[in-house]
């Protein structure tokens, strides 16, 4: 890793981060692109900012994401996390994905990269439309794994309809409780959120 | 009416449209106001314009609509027909709701103001967020007229969160269809999708 700054280790025990160590620096460039992304939008952020942030050189982002879509979509906490949310009994499904976007967007809206896509793709920026689209197939793939594990793949069967509904339905709640943020959804306690938006996704992907 | 224009009706028979007609100066407004909000946003139109464009003054679109905001809420096509959309059998409530807003989108999406307002409230705009409010208190009033006819509204009942749930679904639906273009919602031909949107709409007022 020619790009890796120069370690400087501490002698006084194993240093928290190691300086060469991948995944530090992927852990801090993901945690720098996440602000930038949340500041400045996905059109208007360049990896040589995210760079800047996370203290590493341009060509180390390139070498660990390829682009700066891939960055991105490592970087949005619920796409990133939605193997290990989804798996589990497939009849509980809705349970969870309800359960962990709550959560994630309860924990830090401000610098949840998807509230910054939903501005830009309200500004016609058709970069962030792509990427709504692209973490749609992404759900799509896992709730397809957790549903039918047994069978293959079916393109173009109801079940694409269905993510992309359930995709509907969390992007109308996020616009509602943390952009426009309105009444009752914006003061809503999390815990009865969930209850509505498990309700909810059950009937979409079940129905 | 002191302030329409000069009446200048041709001899042979009588025009379509009289010029003192309060009607005709009303429909004139509204439909100028549609144009004008969908193409500059809430914040940036002006009375001064949508008068302009209407052929009207100033001083009778304040007397027809009193302000701004309550001539956009004239103005937007679900908000203002909402009462006789709503209007009949409360168990097929979901049913016109979703046929409505899917036929009102399909007919010209690129001049509805609800677009126009998700994508200023996507801008921080607190006037389109305080619109978005008000259009959803008018729904839980409609929706509550018809749902239970015979008793007195409830305030803060179960009803005016499920009616903000709706409006989400609503508002995801048409940023995924109208403004993302994301598919395969943005391509679903509108009966399909009515039937999709009827489904989850049932279960978000009665499940």
């Amino acid at each position: 890793m020619n790009d890796a700054e120069p370690a400087s280790e501490s002698a006084d025990g194993p240093p928290r981060r190691r300086r060469r160590d991948p995944e530090g620096h992927r852990a801090a460039i993901i945690e720098a692109a996440r602000h930038t992304f949340a500041e400045r939008g996905y059109a208007r952020t360049t990896l040589r900012e995210i760079a800047r942030r996370a203290g590493v050189t341009h060509g180390l982002i390139t070498r660990h994401f390829a682009s700066k879509e891939r960055l991105f979509l490592a970087a949005v906490p619920g796409n990133r996390d939605l193997e290990q949310v989804a798996a589990g009994d497939p009849e509980t499904l809705p349970d969870r994905i309800a359960a962990a976007f709550v959560r994630r967007l309860e924990t830090d809206a401000v610098n949840d990269p998807l509230i910054a896509l939903l501005r830009s793709a309200a500004s016609d920026e058709r970069a962030a439309a792509h990427l709504l689209v692209a973490m749609q197939e992404h759900s799509a793939v896992v709730y397809r794994s957790v549903l039918s594990p047994g069978e293959s793949p079916v393109p173009g069967d109801d079940l694409d309809t269905r993510v992309a509904l359930v995709g509907a339905q969390m992007i109308g709640v996020a616009f509602s409780r943390y952009i426009a943020r309105t009444e009752p959804l914006a003061s809503m306690p999390p815990d009865r959120l969930t209850e509505h938006l498990t309700r909810i996704l059950r009937q979409i992907l079940f129905g």
